[in-house]
């Protein structure tokens, strides 16, 4: 018997609680919204880190942890909020050992200092599996939170970094070479120590340049596809932002690149649309801003060109439920 | 190798992450705060469900899925707080069948409108254990939130039902005996439909004669013993508020229904004290508030008089790691 992906069960929660009066945020947006006055939302977001899936061979307790934070971070990021505090609910299989808990609070507590929230409380349980589980609380002007479906024809597409990173790292994590995980430590980094993009979406929400925005944590298609879904344009990529580390990485191993960049996941760049005349201006204040294409108006998905030839990006992402 | 209980691993994040500027309640308050303005505080609270230890033989996902909202609204309930909207983080073991996820939603859905609160989005993931995770949020005057140390020599101790219930029902529940279970249906509805006091702690937070207040999830003796222990206060019970059916089937099984109702938990009850003068205007608006002891100046812990004999009530409660 088969199981339900990810996106299918996403979907039956998605079809019940969608839609309700006073919910002004969709149930599958990066972030929730709980209405508080005209000026005033408060955004909620919920991310749960499981070891068995998330925790690769080589990574610690204690990255695993600041991981866990710096997922919840992201979705964050791309809607231009500060998250203000966190709470952390943990699930600890038996036998619980000091270490292990003093890691986890550890990588916890650096995170929450690397993007300045406080950890305010949280839930301990026993489990089969470690389950870091962050729910981060920020507070929103509405008028300056990017939404998905901003995305408007003649707007350009950019991202905050290359990709292909975190797919090629996990690759790397799992084989247990050491003759890769010497050669490509950024790549490792970018699984044991990722980043989110906090500074850089709050400052795009800012300048109003930003039109739409999600963060890439289930792959560079998928959160393009999402964008033109939910804005019902088309985007058309004129390059695919791949790591030169990974170009090298896919020669050596006779991986397509592209795979690599297009259909990973776990990643936190930020893929945004923003308005055309803006980017220069943009990209003194977020070097990283890079771009790759273009939103255009017949909503036929998501293209790309790419060494001379046309991709169709496929709607395919990040799944655990496989 | 033995591994940390559940107050030891709790203790080492609280020394982590306590006292920090800005952080108005205790990393082990019911819930935690953030403070928007002099007059409104977000109130933020996870709860974890867990399949493993936390899901009795003869409890179905549909009411596991609501008794986790229901763990997380009681502690809204203790200080007086309506949650407006809740966050859902899954970890389902693969394969996910589509009966059990519309099943979740299901229960979560029922729970929602009991409570008169929102499901606003979410996150799922594969794990080993199935893994419900519940974040509440709701806003909150700091004037009227009832804390736990507020309890004053010469305040009522009072609880808004008796205890025991939940621990004989999950005796019950896993012996598996087909004669207790038609027996004793009120013990294990207990269980498999637990309620939270939500109207009843509005009530007494809004009538401002509770002076503390605590959800009784990790059992009565262990709440008093918060309550007395953040109030730097005694407690003198003259009775223990066990329920009827707990007596009689205590008596069946040999069992003490003291301990039974003492030292349970997962049981949603409030214990509150509340000032002298007012408890008989309560009682006219919460007929279950019942009488149980007294506050008193020497903090000497919780001593109980009960059948002509005094007890000492032990700091002892619902472990999950032991």
């Amino acid at each position: 018997m088969t199981g339900l992906t990810e996106r299918e069960i996403i979907r039956i929660l998605t079809n019940r609680f969608s839609g309700q009066p006073g919910v002004p945020l969709g149930y599958n947006d990066d972030v929730s919204a709980i209405p508080l006055s005209s000026k005033t939302w408060i955004i909620v977001k919920t991310d749960m880190l499981v070891g068995s899936t998330d925790i690769p061979p080589g990574m610690t307790v204690q990255e695993a942890a600041r991981k866990a934070v710096v997922a919840t971070v992201s979705d964050f990021a791309a809607k231009g909020v500060r998250p203000r505090a966190l709470m952390v609910s943990l699930g600890l299989p038996p036998p619980a050992k000091k270490k292990t808990v003093q890691d986890i609070a550890r990588g916890l507590g650096q995170a929450a200092r690397e993007y300045q929230c406080k950890i305010i409380g949280g839930d301990t349980n026993q489990a089969d599996d470690l389950v870091i589980d962050i729910a981060g609380v920020g507070f929103a002007n509405p008028k300056t939170l990017v939404r998905r479906n901003g995305a408007r024809p003649g707007d350009i597409v950019a991202v905050t970094g290359p990709f292909g990173k975190t797919s090629a790292g996990l690759r790397i994590l799992m084989a247990r070479g050491k003759k890769d995980l010497a050669k490509y430590p950024s790549l490792v980094k970018a699984v044991r120590r990722p980043r989110a993009r906090l500074a850089e979406g709050i400052f795009l929400a800012k300048s109003r340049a930003a039109t739409s925005s999600i963060d890439s944590s289930d792959g560079l298609a998928w959160s393009l596809h999402q964008i033109a879904q939910s804005s019902k344009v088309g985007i058309n990529l004129h390059t695919i932002p791949v790591a030169a580390e990974v170009e090298t990485f896919a020669k050596d191993h006779r991986l397509s690149a592209l795979e690599l960049a297009l259909y990973g996941g776990e990643e936190y760049e930020l893929v945004v649309t923003v308005k055309q005349e803006r980017l220069d201006d943009l990209k003194k204040r977020v070097p990283s801003l890079t771009r790759i294409g273009l939103v255009e108006k017949e909503p036929f998905g998501v293209v790309a060109h790419h060494g001379g030839k046309r991709i169709q990006v496929k709607e395919r992402g990040w799944e655990h439920f496989t």
